[in-house]
């Protein structure tokens, strides 16, 4: 016998939220109910589960005694107002939004470092890292076997699709504005996004650096168990509907074994290794794949220490969604 | 009385070679007579300069002894087919193909490296770099005094007119296609550029390194006079009709003093510094400009050696076409 188990999603209706049910039913995770669940704007709505359609609900008088598992994918704000809630009823807590420190949810990759969850006891609090960490962790974590990395320096062009719907209605109409020759309004990006690459994917600190940029870092560290490695990251908007291209260079604490680092790209769970002379891109591998691809690895043209690669990766399957859905299996399996 | 100078393009009709004509005719340069030269496809087309209309005239047949200068935009094979008899005739040649060693032809940004010209000895002959080399040179000559680079990690994101007018036209025809949900056909890049980022721009050698990767790595050691400098060097097609988007980040030797780099990007001419908090874009900001655009300077998450740059130029501006007519202006200037 198979035990089920009763879980809710919040912020349902958002993409991410949407590809996390798509997720919750075609994968074998055992879903008892399910409940969908949203702030008052969006309560009334539905979506498609196994056959039947699923009612969103307020989030606001949901009982977390009544589910065993909960997905935040709500924003950092609202995870932040529930968390508490959430585990005095008994609830497990995977939030996609980064809302919680790493004390209180640590950041987890299952093929990186699903030895935390040993350390944890119930209630459960986990956090599904940004969807560059996730890419990048699992293929550094392929390579750990190979290579100590000292330096890591990362150039995340990043699909519009991870500002939500918005972002991608945002492209499709400046795109269509400038093919037709109308004047261009820039709404939810500051500026042009449709055949441009903006710099940054948040306002920048006093120090320069952006949100993701500092919180890429910490969650690199924190999967890596890699305190001390030092990152240097740079968030690039570009106009691409779905789908994340990470540039990464790596400064190894000695010459890197190029055929050992192959063939253990090729190896690896999750990972796509895509042989030299061709190459991965966003759009026409990564695409509605739970695999990371990889791609253009090659050494340093001066510096055999160094190590470049090209990962294209969905951002919104592995990098958020299946992610997420990966740490409920592993709770459910283990520790639930 | 001011001395006149009789100039030849060569490869007038292409995108480059337009772009030289447009700035002979802005710029100061004395020029006498000027001759459009092309290979037999494009003669008897015509270009306008200075009120009048020049027809292209066959290379072939060109007496090379009738100019002083003479600037070759046509593609690498054409120039080392022409550069013996050019410099027997007495002319000085500017390459823009790379076509030469540096022995032979030295790379040359006039702010970077001007010094170079007075080892030559007529007749002349001088490389414009590749349009990424010469915004990063630029930089990094600006920095000389704040800093000795290490290691420098570029990921240049380039335009599609780097691949010429077919680039442009590419790009245009399968985001219509997209957009219209019709089949898309990918004929001068390998697949779909539109909505997506495309890993390298050329096809890579044995060892993984783009043509451009190792070109770029080269002219930059050449340029900034610093052989034991590495470079790490990714080229990706981006969706982006016209200007290039670099993401930089250096390794020094000592911890970077921010303040000081940041007055000295301020300082520097041929750069156009731009604060923390705004960002500069290819497509916004460095189109039609002379100028090259740095924004997004700050130091090391974690390392004080690192310091990290986005650089946003106009990669038929100040990467090809203006640079090779300053190379023009300084050999007419001093040595010619």
């Amino acid at each position: 016998m198979t035990r089920s188990f009763d879980i809710a999603v919040i912020g349902a209706t958002g993409s991410v939220g949407e590809s996390l049910v798509q997720l919750l039913e075609e994968r074998i995770l055992p879903v008892g109910s399910l409940h969908l669940l949203a702030g008052s704007e969006s309560v009334g709505q539905s979506l498609a589960f196994r056959g039947k359609t699923l009612r969103v609900r307020p989030l606001e008088s949901f009982d977390f005694g009544s589910v065993q598992l909960a997905f935040f994918a709500a924003g950092a704000a609202v995870t932040r107002e529930y968390a508490e809630r959430v585990s005095a009823a008994g609830c497990a807590l995977i939030d996609l939004a980064a809302a919680l420190p790493s004390s209180l949810a640590p950041r987890v990759v299952p093929e990186v470092n699903a030895q935390v969850l040993a350390g944890l006891a119930a209630p459960y609090r986990l956090t599904s890292p940004s969807a560059p960490a996730v890419a990048v962790a699992l293929v550094l974590a392929a390579l750990r076997p190979q290579l100590q990395v000292k330096h890591l320096t990362l150039t995340a062009c990043m699909a519009v699709s991870s500002r939500g719907r918005e972002g991608v209605s945002e492209l499709a109409r400046q795109t269509a504005e400038l093919l037709n020759a109308r004047p261009l309004e820039p709404r939810l990006f500051d500026r042009q996004i449709a055949f441009n690459l903006l710099a940054q994917v948040d306002t920048p600190d006093a120090t320069g650096h952006g949100a993701l940029e500092r919180r890429l870092a910490g969650e690199l560290k924190e999967l890596l168990e890699a305190p001390s490695l030092a990152v240097s990251a740079t968030c690039v908007q570009a106009p691409v509907f779905f789908g994340d291209s990470l540039s990464l260079s790596l400064l190894a604490n000695a010459a890197v074994d190029l055929p050992a680092v192959c063939a253990a790209l090729q190896a690896a769970p999750g990972i796509e290794y895509v042989e030299p002379g061709d190459y991965p891109t966003a759009v026409g591998d990564a695409l509605g794949q739970d695999e990371v691809y990889v791609g253009r690895v090659r050494g340093g043209l001066d510096e055999p220490a160094e190590l470049n690669l090209w990962i294209a990766s969905d951002n919104a399957r592995k990098g958020a969604a299946l992610n997420a859905v990966q740490l409920a299996e592993l709770l459910i399996k283990h520790y639930l």
